[in-house]
């Protein structure tokens, strides 16, 4: 057992769960490397899009009659259940695997106690290998499960003062080229895109992932939160183009946000990217619903003109709602801000 | 000559001329290196506060006889003229020094000419070396002497949603310690300090220069921008811990702002810091009087509260001011932006 080819393979593990981030949903992104007992890679494997399979079965699949005696590195420990697919345990003890080396223990109760099973079958288990990476890897997920609401990142793009518009209302486009590609990458990372009816009625957005070669192939599922008014028949958004989902108040009162992302979790949704507008990032915050913040920052200065975010039930500086900033970057001309809400 | 031996001579000198920003005001920051012919440095200098020695004279005088031969590599042209000192090119030439290297042309009409003085002396005069660095380095300076008003600077404190208090007024404090010492060491590095009469009313700052030591030796101007109201005689910029500037306006009428930063300029001020408040500040930007801006953004939300900027006269997007972001920084907890104005 050395710890430093432990740790490298675990990276390696986690390098390839990032390539499904985003399109495993309701299962984890995870990944696996096969390493036979000479050092070699003998089998690399990642989460499939639900119902296919799950990382250890595709590594076991390439690594063959090599698994036997082999040290697998899982980012999160194995499933124990039989899903749309048999349990992951099953296969690794079937393939001979002689060591299985865990990053994070799975939180879900119900897919729980790999491990256990693992070394009832006689199999050595290590965990805690990189947990830490693998647990970013897999932040969103992780959160959701062990809340059973989905983790939510509010994206804004604003200027340096704070302004979503100008006076007169025109904001296209306060951000640059490179700022609304990357968010294109980042709606491909999540389950829900959530957007308010008044974003809906003032902006129209289509709300799905585009490449520069066109929509991509996966798009998820699309949120209007309605208020009073109701979504236009024409609106982009019901356009077809993706599945919408459209949560609207009951007569006369407002939206039960946290009742509507249970619901949202109840259908699958690991993830979900709130767009706005302000008032109902102001309601997501008001409520704590918010994980995580990406600030897009542009470098301009408007003096006036709407607020990137409205009242969210904050009136003394005391009560400001604290972050910590995990990432900055430059985007093109712009500025982004990457933070996690304190607590959350 | 050394192409590489040069370039790396020339930053030392902008090293040099680094620690005496903001003390030499209305002189520039100014840094010396004299090289002998066998390579080694005999002489280093900076610009003393004004009246003292310039850096030339004094890298001269660390030097002495082995100033003789050697190679001067100066950020600025040597002056030619008679101010408080002597002009440093006869001291140059006085000194026997064979070669003079110099970074950037002095565009003041005053002064220049140096480079044409010391070769019809049958010194060699290299320019242009490292001018970039050099010119970052006298930015202020430069820009100040090109036109006739201060370099300006124009400070901010925000939350990440643009506000710079909350909505009952409380702003103490939005950003962290780190923050506030990194503003004073930006104080310490301008000739002015500029607020707004609403800013001295709600807040009633000091405006001094403060290290964890005290208060620093060296004080900028304070400077008050009264529109209809008075300053307050008890406020403590009136607590003669450092000059101060009141500049009233006419009876009914605004503060001629660019009247002002002329007068200023011709009091000796070549770089300023506005540190507000949001309608000085929108009235600086219309006016289009900053050079240079750093916002400190605190990783906070309140989505209520009075916006960091207002009214700079820009109603649509189009309008907007833009910026260059030239340096971002994490600072404790807070993000440090700094920008240069487009065309400024």
């Amino acid at each position: 057992m050395d710890a430093d080819a432990d740790a490298s393979h675990m990276r390696r593990a986690v390098e390839l769960s990032l390539r499904s981030l985003g399109e495993t949903s309701p299962n984890p992104n995870v990944g696996c490397v096969l390493v036979g007992p000479g050092g070699d890679v003998v089998g690399e494997g990642r989460t499939a899009p639900a119902g296919g399979p799950h990382a250890e079965v595709s590594a076991l699949a390439e690594a063959g009659e090599l698994a036997r005696g082999a040290t697998a590195y899982v980012t999160l420990e194995p499933c124990d259940h039989t899903g749309r697919t048999g349990p992951c345990t099953q296969a690794l003890i079937a393939a001979g695997v002689a060591r299985v080396v865990v990053a994070v223990r799975d939180p879900n109760p119900v897919a729980a106690g790999g491990a256990q099973t693992l070394r009832q079958a006689g199999i050595h288990v290590d965990e805690g290998v990189e947990s830490e990476e693998a647990h970013d890897a897999m932040r969103g997920w992780l959160t959701a499960v062990g809340r059973g609401t989905p983790y939510v990142i509010w994206k804004f793009a604003a200027t340096l003062d704070g302004r979503s518009a100008a006076a007169d209302g025109t904001s296209k486009w306060i951000t640059s080229p490179e700022a609304r590609a990357d968010v294109h990458r980042i709606r491909a990372g999540v389950d829900a895109i959530i957007a308010g009816i008044g974003t809906v009625l003032a902006d129209d957005p289509q709300l799905t992932v585009r490449t520069p070669e066109g929509p991509a192939a996966r798009q998820p599922l699309r949120v209007v939160v309605e208020g009073g008014s109701r979504t236009p028949p024409a609106a982009k958004i019901l356009d077809g183009s993706a599945p919408t989902f459209v949560a609207a108040a009951p007569e006369g009162g407002r939206v039960d946000l946290h009742g509507m992302l249970r619901h949202l979790y109840d259908q699958g949704v690991r993830t979900a990217l709130l767009e706005g507008g302000p008032t109902l990032a102001g309601a997501f915050l008001a409520d704590g619903l918010v994980d995580r913040v990406v600030a897009y920052l542009a470098p301009k200065l408007l003096g006036a003109g709407p607020a990137a975010l409205g009242a969210a039930g904050i009136s003394t500086i005391a009560e400001a709602l604290t972050l910590d900033v995990v990432d900055l970057a430059v985007i093109g001309p712009d500025v982004r801000l990457t933070a996690t809400v304190k607590g959350a």
